[in-house]
C-alpha cells in the first residue's frame, strides 16, 4: 500500500477504533473525509505541531465538530501531543479527547465546534483578523501576517442559516485567504439529503462572491491537492471546494445515515479494516511504525516553515522597532491597574444621558487607547453608538478599517467575533438591539464555553424602546443571559456604572460580558461609583433603621431611589442596592454580600423592567418584585414605564405591602 | 393624476402623516414599496376585506414589519376595519396600529413581524400548509384549497440566515404557490448595502430552486403586475421577484439611510406631498374622496371571489360529506374532555423508559387520533422519536405526507411551524435536541407573542446526553424558556407525566408548550398521576412530621425520592414535590400552592440537572439547590450524574445542611 494511502487509512482505522471503544461517536465523516484532511494537513497547511500557537500558522477549523475522532487522529499522528492513550480515552471524563473538540482543552483545536455552522462563522472571523492584521503590520518584503484559514464542513453546516450569513459577509469582504471545504456525501441523520436539501450549494456560495471548485472523487489525494492550490491562488475571492465523499467509507455501513452518529459495531470495524487492507484487522489501535515515521517527517518539514518565518519576523522587528512595539501591544492584555486609575476613562458628565451614549463616549476614548479594538454592529451602529469615528470601515478595499459592518446577521456576527478573538492579536466587540440577542445566543454560548472575554453591547434594553413595541422590547433576555454559565451580564444605572461595565469587560480574561444599555436618557446618580465593580453595592443608604431593601438595576435604580424617598416620608426606611452585575456580586466574599444584603432583612423588592424570573434568589419567599409579566406594548417609553408600574409610587406601595405581610 | 397613481400615493401620504404624528416610525419602505403593495393587493391577491378570516384567501405577510404604516394604510383603504382615527393613533398605547404588526390585535395582519427574516419563514409554513391541505382535500374540479402566499421583504430579511434556511426548504419542496417579493433599495441602517451585502441575491435564491424575476422600476405598476402574474404561472417552483425601489421615495431623504427608521420631519412630509402633486400639502391626513371610492370598488370586486369560492365549497360539502366532516375535524380544537378520559392516551408501561420514547408512543397514538397533526424534526427525527410511522414524508412528490423533514435548520423550523399554525387547519409540532433550542429562540418568542399553542419537543434534556459533551448538553436552556412570557415549559419525570405534558400542549389554546424529555431511560414512578396537570404536586409524601421539601423535575424526581428514603433512615422526613411545569403550577389557587409548598417550611432543596438560575423563588433565601454551575462534560451519562452530585447521597447531604442552618 502506498504510504500516503496508508496514512489516510490510519486516520480511518484509529477513528473507528476510538469510537468503538467509547461505544459512542460519529464514524461517518472521519471515514469519508480522511483523505481531504490528510492531504490538507500533510501538504498544504502551514503549521508546526511542535508549536500549535505559532502566530502565523494556517488555521484549521473542523466545523463539523462531530468528526472529532478524525481531528484527534490528525493531532496524534502529527505530534501535537495527543498520545495513543488519549485516543483510547475518547469521550471519557477528563480526557483530552472529549466528544466534540474543545478549545482550551486540547492543543491544536482552534475552536470549540459541534453546533453546526458555527465553525464557518468563526473561520470568517479568523480570515478577517488575518486580513486586518496584515494590512496593519505587513511591510514590503515582510509579509509577517500571511496565512490561510480553512474550515471543513458538511451538509448540516450548509443547511444552517449562519452559513449564508457568514459566507455572504466573506464574499463581500473578498477574503481571498479563506477556504471552505465542503465534505458532501448527500446523507444526513434522517437519510438522503434529497428529502430536505436539494439546493445547488455551490451556486449559492458563488452568489456570495466565492470561487467554487469541485473534487469529484474524495479519495483522490491528487485531485484534492490541486483544488486546494487553486483555492489558494485566487487572492481576490474566498474559495469553496466541494469534495464529493462517501459517509462511512469502506465500512459495511457506507452511504447510510446509520454510519453518522453511532459506532460501526465491532464486526463492521473489522470489515472496514479488511476492506482497507489493514494488517491484523482483529486487533485494535494497531498502527504500523511506518505510518508514524511518515507523519513524523511531515511534521519536521512543517516545523521548518515556522523557523523561516521567525527569521523574517526577527528581521522585521529589528528594522521596524515601532511596528514591533505595536505588535506587542496588539498581543498584550490591557493594563488593568492603569485603566482603573485612568481619569479620562472614568470621567462622566453630570447630566442625564442614555447609557448607550455613555458607552459611545467610552468607545471613542478606547479607539486611541486600544489600537487593536475592532468591532461593529448588526446594521445598528448609529443606534448602538458603536461606530469608531475616523477609524475607517473594514471593506474589501480597506482591510485596515476598524469598523465592521456585520449587516443584519446577528448570529454570524457573534461567531465572527469568536473567530476574531481566537485568531489572536485583536480585541473585538459587537452590538445590536438587546432583543435581538436571541439570534446571537448559540454563538455567545460558544464564547462562554471557550472562555472568550467578548464585550457585547446591547442597547435599547427594556420597554424604554417605546413605540417599536413588543417585538423590539426585551423582556426575558436578561434572565436568558444570566442563566448562561460564564457570562457577566452588566446592566448599568448611569454613566459611571457604564464605565465600570466596560472596565470589567475589557479586563476580563476568561468571561464574556454583556453590557446592557438604555436607549432613553437616565439621570446621572449621586452615589454611583467604582463600587459597581463589585457587581452590587449600596447606592443609597436608609435614612433610619433598616426595614427593607430595594434592589434594582439599570434605569430602574433611579426609580428605586425616588421610591426610597417616598417611603421615608412615611418613616419607612429602606436601602437601595444597585446590582448591575449579579455574577460579579456573587463572587464577592460572604462578608461583603451579607453587608450589602443582610440575610435578616426579609422585606426585599426587586425592580427591573424585565421578566421576574430569577429574582427569587434575592427577594426570597417573603419579598416581591416590580417586573414585567408580559411582552410590553407599543407606546412612548414614559407611558409604558407608568403603565407597567415602574413609578416611585408603585414601588413604594409594593414595599409597604411586603413589610405588612411579614 | 391617474387614480391608481393617486391610490399608491395615498398610501405614501397616509404613512408619512401617521409616522410624523407619532414622532416615531419607519417611512422609508412605505414610500418605496407602496406601488408594489398596491398593485398586489388591488389586482393580484384574492382576499375579502369584509372577511379577513376567509379560509382560502391569499396570504400576505409583511416580513419587513417596520413598514407597518404601509400595511395599516392598506388595511384602512381596503376596508379591513381600521379607521382614520386608528391610523392617527399609530404607535400609541392600546391602539390597533402598534409599531410593528401584531397578529391577533389587528384584523388582516396575518403574522406578527419585526424581527427580520421571520416573515419569510412563516410564509414558507403557510405555503406548506396550503400544499398539504390541497393534497388532502381537493377533488377533481373542486380545488377548495387553492391560494397563494406572498411575503414582502427587504434587504435586512435577506441578510438574516433564516432567509436561506426557509427558502432552501421552499425550493426543495417546490412550493409553486409561494411568492417572495424582495423590495431592494440597496440601503440599510448603516448606509449603502455595499458595505456589507454585495452578494447576488437573486442568484442565491435561484440556487435554492426558485424562479427569479426582476422589476427594474418599482414605480411601474404594469411591470410589477406582469412579474406577479409570471410568478403565479410557474406552478412547479416558488418565485422570487426583485423589485428595485428607492427608499424614502419622493421625499428629500430619498435614497438615504436616514429615511429608514425615523419620521421624515414636518417639512419633508410637505415636500413629499408636493413632489407627489398632492392637494393641500400642508394639511395632514387629507385623503381625497375618489381614493376611497376607488379602493371601495376594488374591495367589492375582491369580495366576489369569496362568494364564488363559497358556492364551490357548498357543492363540495354536499357531494363529499365525508371530506366535509374531515374538513371540520381539521379546523376544530381537540376535545379536551374526551382526551382527559382517553385510557389509551394515558396508558403507560410499568418499566424504565426514556421520556423521549414515551413521547414517541404518544405521537404514534395521536397520528390516528388527530389527522391534522403534521410535524417533524431538524434532522433528528429518529433521535427525537417524532417520526409518524406510515404517515408519509412531505415532499415535492408527496404533499400529503405528514412527516416534515426540516433539515438542520432549527430557526426556520420554528418559523415554518408558526406559519403552519397561522394558516389554519393544521396542528404542527417540531423537535430537536434541547440544546439547539438556542437556534429557535427568536421564532419561539414570536409564537408566544402571537399566542400560538405549538408543541415543541426537546429531547436529550441534560447532562444525560453524556459523551457528546458540553456543546450538546443543555444547561441554561430551561431557565431561558421559563423566563419567556406565555410559554409552558414541561419537564416530565416519567411516562405518565409525559402524557400530561402532551395533554396540556394539545389542549392549550393560547400558549405554546415546550416538552423537555430525556435521552436516557428513567424509572416509571409509583405516584405520578394526572395531578401533573396542575404543574406541581406531591409525588412522595413525608413519612413523618414534615421537616423539608425536595423539589425536582424530570429525571431528578426519582433521585429526590431516593434521597427522601435516605433521609428517612435518619428520621428526617421530607416531602418530594414534582414540578414538571412551574408556569401551570403558578396558575393554581393560592390554597393549592400553599398545600403543596407550605410557606412555613423553609428547608427546601431543588434538584435539577440544569442551571441554578430561577430556583430562588422556590427555595428562598434559606434553601439550596443541587444544580449545574458549568457546562457539563463529555463522559457516559451515569458518570456525569455522579460527578455533578445528582445522587441520593448528595441530595440528602444538601438537605441536612439546609436543615442544620435554619
Amino acid at each position: 500500500m502506498n504510504i500516503e494511502t496508508k496514512c489516510v487509512n490510519a486516520i480511518r482505522v484509529l477513528s473507528a477504533d476510538a469510537i468503538q471503544k467509547a461505544k459512542s461517536g460519529h464514524p461517518g465523516m472521519p471515514l469519508g473525509a480522511a483523505p481531504t484532511a490528510y492531504e490538507l494537513w500533510a501538504h498544504h497547511m502551514n503549521h508546526n505541531p511542535k508549536n500549535p500557537k505559532w502566530a502565523n500558522r494556517d488555521r484549521f477549523i473542523l466545523s463539523g465538530g462531530h468528526a472529532s475522532a478524525m481531528l484527534y487522529s490528525l493531532l496524534h499522528f502529527f505530534g501535537y501531543g495527543l498520545t495513543l492513550d488519549d485516543i483510547k480515552d475518547f469521550r471519557q471524563d477528563g480526557s483530552l479527547t472529549p466528544g466534540h473538540p474543545e478549545y482550551g482543552r486540547t492543543l491544536g483545536v482552534e475552536a470549540t465546534t459541534g453546533p453546526l455552522g458555527a465553525g464557518i462563522g468563526m473561520a470568517v472571523g479568523m480570515a478577517i483578523a488575518e486580513a486586518h492584521l496584515a494590512a496593519k503590520f505587513n511591510k514590503p518584503e515582510f509579509p509577517i501576517v500571511d496565512h490561510y484559514t480553512f474550515a471543513l464542513c458538511g451538509e448540516g453546516c450548509m443547511m444552517e442559516g449562519i452559513s449564508s450569513e457568514a459566507l455572504s459577509l466573506a464574499g463581500t469582504f473578498g477574503l481571498g485567504k479563506l477556504i471552505i471545504i465542503y465534505d458532501s456525501n448527500n446523507i444526513s441523520i434522517e437519510g438522503s439529503t434529497d428529502i430536505t436539501f436539494r439546493e445547488d450549494v455551490a451556486a449559492r456560495v458563488a452568489a456570495f462572491g466565492f470561487q467554487t471548485l469541485t473534487v469529484e472523487d474524495g479519495n483522490n489525494l491528487d485531485e484534492i491537492g490541486k483544488a486546494i492550490e487553486a483555492a489558494k491562488s485566487d487572492k481576490n475571492r474566498p474559495s469553496f471546494i466541494t469534495v464529493k465523499t462517501h459517509i462511512g467509507y469502506g465500512s459495511p455501513k457506507q452511504d447510510s445515515a446509520s454510519s453518522h452518529g453511532e459506532p460501526l459495531g465491532e464486526e463492521n470495524v473489522i470489515a472496514l479494516k479488511k476492506f482497507l487492507g489493514w494488517d491484523n484487522p482483529e486487533e485494535t489501535f494497531n498502527i504500523p511504525a511506518d505510518v508514524y515515521e511518515h507523519y513524523s517527517k511531515l511534521a519536521d518539514n512543517a516545523a521548518q516553515v515556522e523557523a523561516d518565518w521567525q527569521k523574517l519576523f526577527d528581521e522585521y522587528a529589528a528594522k521596524f522597532p515601532e511596528a514591533k512595539k505595536l505588535w506587542d501591544e496588539y498581543h498584550a492584555q490591557i493594563d488593568a491597574e492603569k485603566l482603573l486609575s485612568d481619569e479620562n476613562f472614568w470621567r462622566v458628565d453630570d447630566k442625564a444621558q442614555a447609557t448607550r451614549a455613555s458607552s459611545g463616549n467610552i468607545i471613542a476614548y478606547l479607539k486611541d487607547l486600544m489600537p487593536n479594538l475592532i468591532g461593529g454592529s448588526a446594521d445598528l451602529g448609529p443606534s448602538n453608538k458603536t461606530v469608531m469615528k475616523d477609524a475607517g470601515d473594514f471593506s474589501k478595499e480597506n482591510y485596515a478599517g476598524r469598523n465592521l459592518h456585520f449587516g443584519v446577521r446577528e448570529m454570524a456576527m457573534a461567531a465572527v467575533c469568536n473567530g476574531l478573538f481566537l485568531h489572536g492579536g485583536l480585541k473585538p466587540y459587537c452590538a445590536t438591539f438587546f432583543v435581538f440577542v436571541d439570534y446571537m445566543k448559540p454563538m455567545m454560548r460558544l464564547a462562554s464555553l471557550m472562555k472568550i472575554p467578548m464585550p457585547y453591547i446591547f442597547t435599547h434594553d427594556s420597554i424604554g424602546v417605546g413605540e417599536d413595541g413588543p417585538t423590539h422590547e426585551p423582556i426575558e433576555q436578561l434572565a436568558m443571559l444570566r442563566a448562561q454559565p460564564n457570562l457577566n451580564v452588566f446592566r448599568a444605572a448611569d454613566a459611571t456604572e457604564t464605565a465600570a461595565g466596560w472596565y470589567l469587560a475589557l479586563t476580563s480574561t476568561k468571561t464574556p460580558t454583556a453590557l446592557i444599555l438604555t436607549r432613553q436618557n437616565i439621570p446621572q446618580l449621586k452615589n454611583s461609583s467604582k463600587e459597581a465593580l463589585k457587581g452590587g453595592y449600596v447606592i443609597s443608604e436608609a435614612a433610619g433603621e433598616l426595614q427593607g431593601i430595594l434592589i434594582a438595576t439599570g434605569s430602574e435604580v433611579s426609580t428605586a431611589i425616588d421610591a426610597q424617598a417616598e417611603l421615608a416620608k412615611e418613616n419607612i426606611f429602606v436601602r437601595v442596592v444597585s446590582l448591575p452585575c449579579a455574577e460579579i456580586f456573587e463572587q464577592q466574599s460572604d462578608e461583603y454580600k451579607e453587608k450589602i444584603l443582610p440575610k435578616k432583612i426579609r422585606a426585599r423588592v426587586a425592580i427591573e423592567a424585565a421578566a421576574n424570573y430569577g429574582w427569587g434568589s434575592y427577594v426570597g419567599l417573603d419579598g416581591d418584585t416590580v417586573t414585567m409579566s408580559g411582552f410590553g406594548a407599543s407606546a412612548p417609553a414614559n407611558v409604558l414605564f407608568k403603565k407597567f408600574g415602574f413609578t416611585k409610587e408603585n414601588v413604594a406601595r409594593v414595599m409597604k405591602s411586603v413589610i405588612e405581610k411579614l
